[in-house]
């Protein structure tokens, strides 16, 4: 069956502090959406790679591409108002009957493990996303400014590729937009079907703030 | 007002995969708990310092601090069959009328800025704790082995130190124990007091995984 990745690059980076999207940002010398690329590049050639980006962030890319001798084939869609927008539009790109991830620019370091049983896993039910432990104790705030605690055995943290079938995920991306939509899973449960869950790496980070990418310079070394 | 800090240490530390409990195990050439016990004579030096260790380990870190020239003053409680009863040994040798904290042995990375917010605002409250955002998705496992995705701003992950005013944590201390008790602020919230929430910082991860060891090298460097 045929592999697409779609990679989300549409964050404005506001939280690290600087004026470049923290997508561009380097670690270890290379752009952090460079290196996720690469990630599964080598996890399997066969993926196709779609980059979504804000359309006035594609010119700065395709310069970073040049300068830093990047050539591994992608195609490029135009990023929307919010997350499912911008999913929509790398969607148009993506043929029926096929197997389609959704992946953050910005978590470079899914295991080439974590991404073949993802689409494994999808294959087989149509939907499948990783998963970890929640390691901390979990704490539920109500509405009233309390709070307490929460069986954390009970919850999972979760990370991306989402992996599913496309006409399954296309399908479900064709309803209207509500902000319940923090991702592709709770998009494609809203349609009706159920997500599987596949035990990720807890490398797999995302990175948001200046201490991540301290975090991702470690584990480069 | 005394202030009081009792640091548990009984992991047996078998995640990390070696023989060595994980708090005596060396990032960048000093042990753990070292490091731990370091960092609130750093914030505070009045803050009294009691280190809980299972029986069968104190001889090692008596000699691990001999071998590392360790003279940071502390003393030790016996550790029980669960944290419950270890941080119970600990409050024994607390005065009534003072603060006290309770911190994970293996969390040496708590900011002086969170150590003294938990201290002053538990003296305020009665109990205060520091707590983070849930970054990721988050997902709640239910009984038959579905998920759903949940609004992760209506929870926060939970660090230490957990601070009380001493007479109420010895009052929550002195009911029966039960499973549900997961950490200090639990016990208290089972006893009736409301637990007041302070902003932690994200660094103060608890060293749990070799990866989590590679992390603490990185913090450090």
């Amino acid at each position: 069956m045929k592999k697409y990745i779609i990679i989300v690059a549409g964050g404005k980076g506001l939280r690290m502090g600087g004026e470049i999207p923290k997508q561009f940002l380097p670690i270890k010398g290379k752009p952090v959406l460079m290196r996720t690329l690469e990630t599964f590049s080598i996890c399997d050639e066969t993926i196709e790679r779609i980059v979504v980006l804000p359309v006035d962030q594609q010119d700065y890319w395709k310069h970073l591409c040049k300068i830093y001798g990047f050539t591994l084939s992608h195609r490029i869609a135009n990023g929307g108002e919010t997350r499912f927008h911008s999913v929509k539009n790398g969607l148009a790109l993506v043929e029926d009957n096929a197997l389609v991830g959704v992946h953050d620019g910005v978590r470079p370091f899914v295991s080439s493990k974590v991404i073949s049983e993802c689409y494994r896993m999808a294959e087989v039910s149509g939907a499948a996303i990783p998963v970890t432990d929640v390691v901390e104790t979990l704490r539920q705030v109500t509405e009233n400014g309390n709070s307490q605690t929460v069986p954390r055995n009970c919850y999972k943290l979760v990370q991306t590729p989402q992996v599913f079938l496309s006409s399954l995920l296309k399908q479900a991306y064709s309803q209207p937009y509500t902000s319940c939509f923090t991702d592709d899973a709770s998009v494609v449960e809203a349609w009706g079907h159920r997500v599987e869950l596949v035990e990720g790496n807890r490398e797999n980070v995302k990175l948001t703030t200046p201490f991540d990418l301290k975090l991702a310079e470690m584990i480069l070394s």
